[in-house]
């Protein structure tokens, strides 16, 4: 059975918010991350391999890929959250299942549970990698289940 | 992308070691657990609603639902050992996404890395409750991420 | 440095919230768990050995083992929310560290974080087994970390 | 009860060992970590404050939290294997209880497992804020659950 739901994005804007405040990490985009996909309910997080990135022997350091799979996730989450909203990470479990070698990493979050304060995403990260004669693989190194909790930004009335 | 691996079983009775493994387990026996399905790197459990799994209200009960996860995944790693093994948790983290309300909890595992000794699975875990009308509605109500260990069990020679 | 810390009790009656809710949760009674010790932001929850709860080799079920942390966990939460509450497990993440070997099973939960909504506790949970000569040993058999939401129960005011 | 435990370290030149492999982490190094301490069982990381691990508002990214995290609890197993061992995380799981804001960052991280080829840490990371007045503010703003696997590095005879 699937875990895929078709979500309706919660405000016509709902891009431009994850943008946004994607755009102030100043980590994220330090490192080169950059979103690739906003779609309700599902973020898609890519992350070029480059020096800032890897550990010795070319491989994504773990922190890398933890680091855009949370945000994959809580991207992800924010989509379907109500105008005035930020988003916080409260948990997130990691497994690494695969060496993480490539041209590219590739964080893919989608929403399981949308709550009133509390959402749970589940993230599958992927490397990218191209062989000498141009064939691409691409290997599934790391899956992240993530909590998240809604925070209120609307500004408050004054009188 | 797709997490999906085609597996190979890892020797031709994989089933009937499963099976076994499972009938051992008096716990889920005891509160009415079976195995739907075992397939190479995939495994199901079903638990029908009974007094012995629910809490008040007719919900499953948590550690009803961690329970049969966990051994989906287990068995979901066990079907892809080498033969004379025995499979342990070492860890998971199950995320409840929903109310678990309906006449049957349905946990499916899959394999997501096969180590020589350590392997990783997801589980997901649906509710399916029928309506007054006789329709079924099944619901994403929790999901696992877990490790497990092989335990070599072959006899050692004597001589 | 330490992580305990000395909390308040929310309201004059925790204990008699916490017991309730234990009271009414059919599942941990039947396998024979009791509350042990209730305090602000502290629960400890033991389980004897029976049948019940053990798998063949008279080691604790894993699921038994997840059932009295997580509550153990739970309720310490519990303990520093105002009346009229619930609790609620969002997650909870277990690690089995040795295997679970003993005539009782040890739940001591206690909170890390108590917030409006969300309150994460961790839980050690030991096995105290007692040798031929009457000496006991206690082991810490696994580690659980665990988020929790409140769940408000006040009655609605009719007008 | 006391989940520490007194270890012996594998060898005698376990502090160079994990000096060496922290040495080789580029990422560590780049955003400024550093080991405090090494015990058998038992590693401390710290991580100031700069403009490489924040994101803004001048707390700690939780990027960088996760990754003196992994490595605190990664290099304690590392100090109770045997020589010629590398560590490889697994998996890991963090909650985030209270903003990281402060002068610094530390990561405790301890050993409840040191198994032959899994290990299991527990990590706590305070965050260390000096006030106005001088005075010094240590608080807990994660806590981890860290599996990790030994990886045999020992050359292989030449015949």
């Amino acid at each position: 059975m699937s875990t895929e739901t078709a979500f309706k994005p919660a405000h016509a804007d709902v891009e431009r918010v994850v943008r946004t405040s994607f755009g102030k990490q100043g980590f994220l985009g330090n490192i080169g991350a950059w979103l690739v996909d906003v779609k309700p309910g599902h973020v898609i997080i890519e992350l070029p391999f480059s020096a800032k990135v890897t550990q010795q022997q070319g491989l994504f350091h773990g922190a890398a890929i933890g680091a855009i799979g949370d945000s994959a996730g809580g991207y992800a989450a924010l989509t379907l959250m109500p105008e005035h909203s930020e988003v916080v990470s409260i948990e997130y479990k990691i497994n690494f299942v695969r060496p993480a070698k490539g041209q590219m990493l590739r964080a893919e979050g989608h929403v399981l549970r949308a709550g009133k304060s509390v959402s749970v995403s589940r993230v599958d990260v992927f490397a990218i990698d191209q062989g000498p004669t141009g064939e691409t693989k691409t290997e599934l190194v790391a899956v992240l289940q993530a909590t998240f909790m809604r925070v209120d930004t609307k500004p408050k009335a004054t009188v």
